[in-house]
Protein backbone atom coordinates (compact mmCIF):
# COMPACT_ATOMS: atom_id res chain seq x y z
CA UNK A 1 0.00 0.00 0.00
CA UNK A 2 1.47 2.99 -1.27
CA UNK A 3 1.99 5.89 1.67
CA UNK A 4 0.59 3.73 4.20
CA UNK A 5 2.47 4.78 7.68
CA UNK A 6 3.45 2.72 9.92
CA UNK A 7 5.39 3.65 13.14
CA UNK A 8 7.58 0.98 15.61
CA UNK A 9 6.29 -1.32 17.69
CA UNK A 10 4.67 -0.09 20.54
CA UNK A 11 4.78 3.01 19.64
CA UNK A 12 2.99 6.09 21.71
CA UNK A 13 3.06 9.58 22.68
CA UNK A 14 4.05 9.41 26.47
CA UNK A 15 4.06 13.41 26.93
CA UNK A 16 4.45 16.50 25.56
CA UNK A 17 7.39 16.29 23.24
CA UNK A 18 8.19 12.35 24.46
CA UNK A 19 7.71 9.79 22.29
CA UNK A 20 8.53 5.95 23.02
CA UNK A 21 8.81 2.40 20.52
CA UNK A 22 10.78 -0.71 19.90
CA UNK A 23 13.59 -0.21 17.58
CA UNK A 24 12.49 1.43 14.22
CA UNK A 25 13.44 0.18 10.74
CA UNK A 26 13.50 1.57 7.42
CA UNK A 27 9.78 0.70 7.10
CA UNK A 28 9.29 3.00 9.85
CA UNK A 29 11.31 6.16 8.52
CA UNK A 30 7.91 7.84 6.73
CA UNK A 31 6.36 7.52 9.89
CA UNK A 32 8.86 8.83 12.29
CA UNK A 33 9.33 12.27 9.45
CA UNK A 34 5.82 12.98 10.37
CA UNK A 35 6.83 12.96 14.44
CA UNK A 36 9.24 15.88 13.32
CA UNK A 37 12.14 14.35 15.62
CA UNK A 38 14.93 16.53 16.96
CA UNK A 39 16.62 13.50 19.36
CA UNK A 40 16.59 10.10 19.36
CA UNK A 41 17.19 8.51 22.22
CA UNK A 42 18.36 5.33 22.21
CA UNK A 43 18.68 2.97 25.56
CA UNK A 44 20.61 -0.64 24.41
CA UNK A 45 24.46 -0.74 24.66
CA UNK A 46 24.84 -1.99 20.87
CA UNK A 47 26.10 -0.03 18.17
CA UNK A 48 22.96 1.39 16.58
CA UNK A 49 21.72 0.54 13.25
CA UNK A 50 23.45 1.70 9.79
CA UNK A 51 19.73 2.56 8.57
CA UNK A 52 18.75 4.89 11.54
CA UNK A 53 22.27 6.50 11.59
CA UNK A 54 21.82 7.74 7.97
CA UNK A 55 18.39 8.11 8.39
CA UNK A 56 18.89 10.35 11.50
CA UNK A 57 21.84 11.93 9.94
CA UNK A 58 19.59 12.74 6.56
CA UNK A 59 16.62 14.69 8.56
CA UNK A 60 19.20 16.37 11.04
CA UNK A 61 18.21 14.41 13.91
CA UNK A 62 20.38 13.83 16.98
CA UNK A 63 20.94 10.44 18.41
CA UNK A 64 21.96 10.12 21.84
CA UNK A 65 22.66 6.26 23.69
CA UNK A 66 22.08 5.71 26.99
CA UNK A 67 23.17 1.71 27.20
CA UNK A 68 21.31 -0.28 29.16
CA UNK A 69 21.77 -3.79 29.79
CA UNK A 70 18.04 -5.20 30.99
CA UNK A 71 17.21 -6.68 34.42
CA UNK A 72 17.90 -10.45 34.09
CA UNK A 73 17.67 -12.71 36.88
CA UNK A 74 19.66 -13.52 38.73
CA UNK A 75 22.25 -10.78 38.64
CA UNK A 76 22.03 -8.44 36.21
CA UNK A 77 19.96 -5.56 37.17
CA UNK A 78 19.25 -2.64 35.32
CA UNK A 79 21.80 0.55 36.64
CA UNK A 80 20.06 3.42 38.30
CA UNK A 81 22.67 6.11 37.10
CA UNK A 82 22.22 5.00 33.03
CA UNK A 83 18.50 5.42 33.73
CA UNK A 84 18.92 9.00 35.34
CA UNK A 85 20.91 10.07 32.30
CA UNK A 86 18.17 9.26 30.31
CA UNK A 87 15.62 11.07 32.29
CA UNK A 88 17.86 13.59 32.26
CA UNK A 89 17.82 13.90 28.33
CA UNK A 90 14.17 13.30 28.18
CA UNK A 91 13.66 16.18 30.41
CA UNK A 92 15.13 18.24 28.59
CA UNK A 93 12.68 20.63 25.98
CA UNK A 94 15.69 21.94 23.83
CA UNK A 95 15.71 18.05 23.05
CA UNK A 96 12.16 17.49 22.03
CA UNK A 97 10.33 16.15 20.20
CA UNK A 98 12.40 13.30 21.11
CA UNK A 99 11.46 9.29 20.88
CA UNK A 100 12.80 7.22 23.14
CA UNK A 101 13.50 3.03 22.01
CA UNK A 102 15.05 -0.22 23.15
CA UNK A 103 14.36 -3.55 21.25
CA UNK A 104 11.10 -3.76 22.06
CA UNK A 105 9.54 -1.17 23.50
CA UNK A 106 8.40 -3.60 27.02
CA UNK A 107 11.16 -3.62 29.15
CA UNK A 108 13.94 -0.76 29.41
CA UNK A 109 11.48 2.07 27.65
CA UNK A 110 8.89 0.87 30.33
CA UNK A 111 11.50 1.22 32.86
CA UNK A 112 12.78 4.78 31.57
CA UNK A 113 8.65 5.82 31.38
CA UNK A 114 7.91 4.56 34.79
CA UNK A 115 10.49 6.43 36.51
CA UNK A 116 9.67 9.41 34.61
CA UNK A 117 5.76 8.72 36.07
CA UNK A 118 7.33 8.43 39.75
CA UNK A 119 8.88 12.35 39.18
CA UNK A 120 5.15 13.24 37.56
CA UNK A 121 3.79 12.22 41.29
CA UNK A 122 1.45 8.94 39.69
CA UNK A 123 0.66 6.27 41.70
CA UNK A 124 2.44 3.34 41.26
CA UNK A 125 -1.05 1.27 40.36
CA UNK A 126 -0.93 3.49 37.48
CA UNK A 127 2.16 3.37 36.80
CA UNK A 128 2.80 -0.52 36.50
CA UNK A 129 -1.06 -0.47 35.05
CA UNK A 130 1.22 1.54 32.27
CA UNK A 131 4.12 -0.87 32.02
CA UNK A 132 1.84 -3.88 31.77
CA UNK A 133 -0.05 -2.36 28.56
CA UNK A 134 3.37 -2.45 26.88
CA UNK A 135 4.98 -5.27 28.35
CA UNK A 136 1.96 -7.71 28.10
CA UNK A 137 2.69 -11.24 28.83
CA UNK A 138 6.51 -10.50 29.25
CA UNK A 139 6.15 -8.46 32.25
CA UNK A 140 9.04 -8.71 34.55
CA UNK A 141 8.64 -8.28 38.41
CA UNK A 142 12.67 -6.63 38.71
CA UNK A 143 11.52 -4.04 36.32
CA UNK A 144 8.70 -3.10 38.49
CA UNK A 145 10.79 -3.60 41.57
CA UNK A 146 13.14 -1.19 40.03
CA UNK A 147 10.46 1.51 39.62
CA UNK A 148 9.29 1.10 43.13
CA UNK A 149 12.92 1.41 44.53
CA UNK A 150 14.33 4.29 42.06
CA UNK A 151 15.01 7.76 44.10
CA UNK A 152 13.97 10.20 42.05
CA UNK A 153 15.78 12.23 44.07
CA UNK A 154 18.99 10.74 41.81
CA UNK A 155 18.06 12.84 39.61
CA UNK A 156 19.79 15.89 38.07
CA UNK A 157 18.33 18.06 35.77
CA UNK A 158 18.30 21.72 34.22
CA UNK A 159 15.00 23.20 35.57
CA UNK A 160 15.17 26.13 33.16
CA UNK A 161 14.66 23.74 30.10
CA UNK A 162 12.30 20.79 31.52
CA UNK A 163 8.61 20.28 30.85
CA UNK A 164 6.18 22.65 31.68
CA UNK A 165 4.28 19.34 32.56
CA UNK A 166 6.78 18.83 35.15
CA UNK A 167 7.13 21.58 37.06
CA UNK B 1 -0.78 9.41 49.72
CA UNK B 2 -0.99 13.00 50.05
CA UNK B 3 -0.10 14.69 46.45
CA UNK B 4 -0.21 11.27 44.79
CA UNK B 5 -1.65 12.15 41.03
CA UNK B 6 -3.93 9.31 39.65
CA UNK B 7 -4.53 9.37 36.14
CA UNK B 8 -8.29 7.97 34.87
CA UNK B 9 -7.74 4.18 34.11
CA UNK B 10 -6.09 3.22 30.35
CA UNK B 11 -5.37 7.05 29.98
CA UNK B 12 -2.68 7.36 27.83
CA UNK B 13 -1.44 10.64 25.61
CA UNK B 14 -3.28 9.70 22.16
CA UNK B 15 -1.17 12.57 20.06
CA UNK B 16 -0.69 16.15 20.53
CA UNK B 17 -3.60 17.65 22.20
CA UNK B 18 -5.74 14.81 22.57
CA UNK B 19 -5.80 12.16 25.54
CA UNK B 20 -7.85 9.00 25.90
CA UNK B 21 -8.87 7.26 28.66
CA UNK B 22 -11.61 5.48 31.01
CA UNK B 23 -14.35 7.33 33.05
CA UNK B 24 -12.45 9.89 35.57
CA UNK B 25 -14.07 9.95 38.92
CA UNK B 26 -12.87 12.22 41.67
CA UNK B 27 -10.28 10.70 42.69
CA UNK B 28 -8.43 11.54 39.57
CA UNK B 29 -9.36 15.40 39.22
CA UNK B 30 -5.94 16.31 41.08
CA UNK B 31 -4.16 14.77 37.81
CA UNK B 32 -6.79 16.07 35.14
CA UNK B 33 -6.03 19.65 36.41
CA UNK B 34 -2.54 19.25 35.67
CA UNK B 35 -3.42 18.34 31.79
CA UNK B 36 -4.85 21.92 31.78
CA UNK B 37 -7.62 20.69 29.87
CA UNK B 38 -10.18 23.01 27.28
CA UNK B 39 -12.20 20.40 26.79
CA UNK B 40 -13.54 17.00 27.05
CA UNK B 41 -15.28 14.44 24.86
CA UNK B 42 -17.62 12.08 26.62
CA UNK B 43 -18.69 9.47 24.18
CA UNK B 44 -21.75 7.28 26.53
CA UNK B 45 -25.34 8.12 25.62
CA UNK B 46 -25.87 8.35 29.93
CA UNK B 47 -26.23 12.21 31.74
CA UNK B 48 -22.62 12.96 32.61
CA UNK B 49 -21.48 12.21 36.48
CA UNK B 50 -22.44 15.14 38.91
CA UNK B 51 -19.33 15.03 40.17
CA UNK B 52 -17.46 15.84 36.68
CA UNK B 53 -19.99 17.77 35.73
CA UNK B 54 -19.34 20.46 38.72
CA UNK B 55 -15.78 19.81 38.09
CA UNK B 56 -15.56 20.68 34.77
CA UNK B 57 -17.22 23.98 35.46
CA UNK B 58 -15.10 24.90 38.38
CA UNK B 59 -12.37 24.95 36.17
CA UNK B 60 -14.03 26.38 32.61
CA UNK B 61 -13.86 22.75 30.57
CA UNK B 62 -16.53 22.24 28.39
CA UNK B 63 -17.95 19.15 28.11
CA UNK B 64 -18.87 17.82 24.69
CA UNK B 65 -21.38 14.36 24.17
CA UNK B 66 -21.18 12.27 21.13
CA UNK B 67 -23.35 9.39 22.65
CA UNK B 68 -22.21 5.89 21.15
CA UNK B 69 -23.69 2.67 22.64
CA UNK B 70 -20.74 -0.04 22.04
CA UNK B 71 -20.73 -2.48 19.58
CA UNK B 72 -22.56 -5.92 20.67
CA UNK B 73 -23.56 -8.82 18.74
CA UNK B 74 -25.36 -9.27 17.08
CA UNK B 75 -27.40 -6.47 16.40
CA UNK B 76 -26.38 -3.52 17.66
CA UNK B 77 -23.62 -1.39 15.98
CA UNK B 78 -21.66 1.63 16.71
CA UNK B 79 -22.94 4.78 14.47
CA UNK B 80 -20.58 5.48 11.78
CA UNK B 81 -22.12 9.04 11.76
CA UNK B 82 -21.60 9.91 15.43
CA UNK B 83 -17.89 8.39 15.40
CA UNK B 84 -17.62 11.29 12.90
CA UNK B 85 -19.00 13.44 14.81
CA UNK B 86 -16.39 12.52 17.35
CA UNK B 87 -13.93 12.79 14.62
CA UNK B 88 -14.66 16.43 14.03
CA UNK B 89 -14.50 17.36 17.90
CA UNK B 90 -11.15 16.06 18.12
CA UNK B 91 -9.93 17.55 14.76
CA UNK B 92 -10.94 21.14 15.94
CA UNK B 93 -7.68 23.04 17.88
CA UNK B 94 -9.75 25.43 19.10
CA UNK B 95 -10.81 22.21 21.96
CA UNK B 96 -7.46 21.35 23.06
CA UNK B 97 -6.22 20.09 24.74
CA UNK B 98 -8.84 17.19 25.11
CA UNK B 99 -9.63 14.46 26.93
CA UNK B 100 -12.10 12.03 25.43
CA UNK B 101 -13.47 9.20 27.24
CA UNK B 102 -16.20 6.27 27.51
CA UNK B 103 -16.63 3.65 30.46
CA UNK B 104 -13.57 1.96 30.46
CA UNK B 105 -11.28 3.17 27.66
CA UNK B 106 -11.31 0.20 25.97
CA UNK B 107 -13.84 0.00 23.36
CA UNK B 108 -15.75 3.18 22.19
CA UNK B 109 -12.39 5.29 22.38
CA UNK B 110 -10.78 2.71 21.01
CA UNK B 111 -12.76 3.20 17.87
CA UNK B 112 -12.97 6.68 17.73
CA UNK B 113 -8.79 6.31 17.83
CA UNK B 114 -8.34 3.94 15.81
CA UNK B 115 -10.81 5.93 12.88
CA UNK B 116 -8.36 8.73 13.69
CA UNK B 117 -5.70 7.03 12.85
CA UNK B 118 -6.88 5.64 9.39
CA UNK B 119 -7.54 9.57 8.79
CA UNK B 120 -3.56 9.84 10.27
CA UNK B 121 -2.61 6.67 7.42
CA UNK B 122 -1.41 4.24 9.82
CA UNK B 123 -1.37 0.80 8.70
CA UNK B 124 -4.07 -1.35 9.77
CA UNK B 125 -1.76 -3.78 11.48
CA UNK B 126 -0.65 -0.45 13.97
CA UNK B 127 -4.11 0.57 14.55
CA UNK B 128 -5.39 -2.90 15.67
CA UNK B 129 -2.02 -3.17 17.92
CA UNK B 130 -2.89 -0.17 19.48
CA UNK B 131 -6.53 -0.93 20.26
CA UNK B 132 -5.61 -4.77 21.89
CA UNK B 133 -2.90 -2.49 23.85
CA UNK B 134 -6.20 -1.13 25.31
CA UNK B 135 -8.64 -3.56 25.01
CA UNK B 136 -6.42 -6.46 26.79
CA UNK B 137 -8.65 -9.56 26.85
CA UNK B 138 -11.37 -7.61 25.79
CA UNK B 139 -10.70 -7.31 21.85
CA UNK B 140 -13.91 -7.06 20.33
CA UNK B 141 -13.73 -8.21 16.38
CA UNK B 142 -17.00 -5.68 15.85
CA UNK B 143 -14.74 -3.07 16.62
CA UNK B 144 -11.82 -3.95 14.70
CA UNK B 145 -14.33 -4.45 11.54
CA UNK B 146 -15.76 -1.19 12.15
CA UNK B 147 -12.51 0.84 11.78
CA UNK B 148 -11.83 -1.55 9.13
CA UNK B 149 -15.10 -0.66 6.91
CA UNK B 150 -14.95 3.13 8.36
CA UNK B 151 -14.95 5.50 5.50
CA UNK B 152 -12.69 8.28 6.43
CA UNK B 153 -14.35 10.66 3.46
CA UNK B 154 -17.53 10.37 5.19
CA UNK B 155 -15.51 13.12 8.06
CA UNK B 156 -15.72 16.17 7.49
CA UNK B 157 -13.75 19.11 9.66
CA UNK B 158 -12.49 22.74 9.05
CA UNK B 159 -9.19 22.29 7.99
CA UNK B 160 -8.19 25.86 9.33
CA UNK B 161 -8.47 24.75 12.87
CA UNK B 162 -7.43 20.81 12.27
CA UNK B 163 -4.24 20.02 13.63
CA UNK B 164 -0.77 20.49 12.35
CA UNK B 165 -0.02 16.37 12.64
CA UNK B 166 -3.03 15.73 10.45
CA UNK B 167 -1.95 17.99 7.82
Amino acid sequence: MDGVLIPPLNFSMAAPGIYRSGYPNSMNHAFMKKLQLKTILYLCPEDYSEANTAWCRAHNVQIVQCGILPNKEPFQFIPEDVVADALRVLLDCRNHPILMHCNSGKHRSGVVIGTLRKMQGWSLTSIFDEYRRFAGSKVRILDQQFIELFRIESVTYDKEYAPRWLR
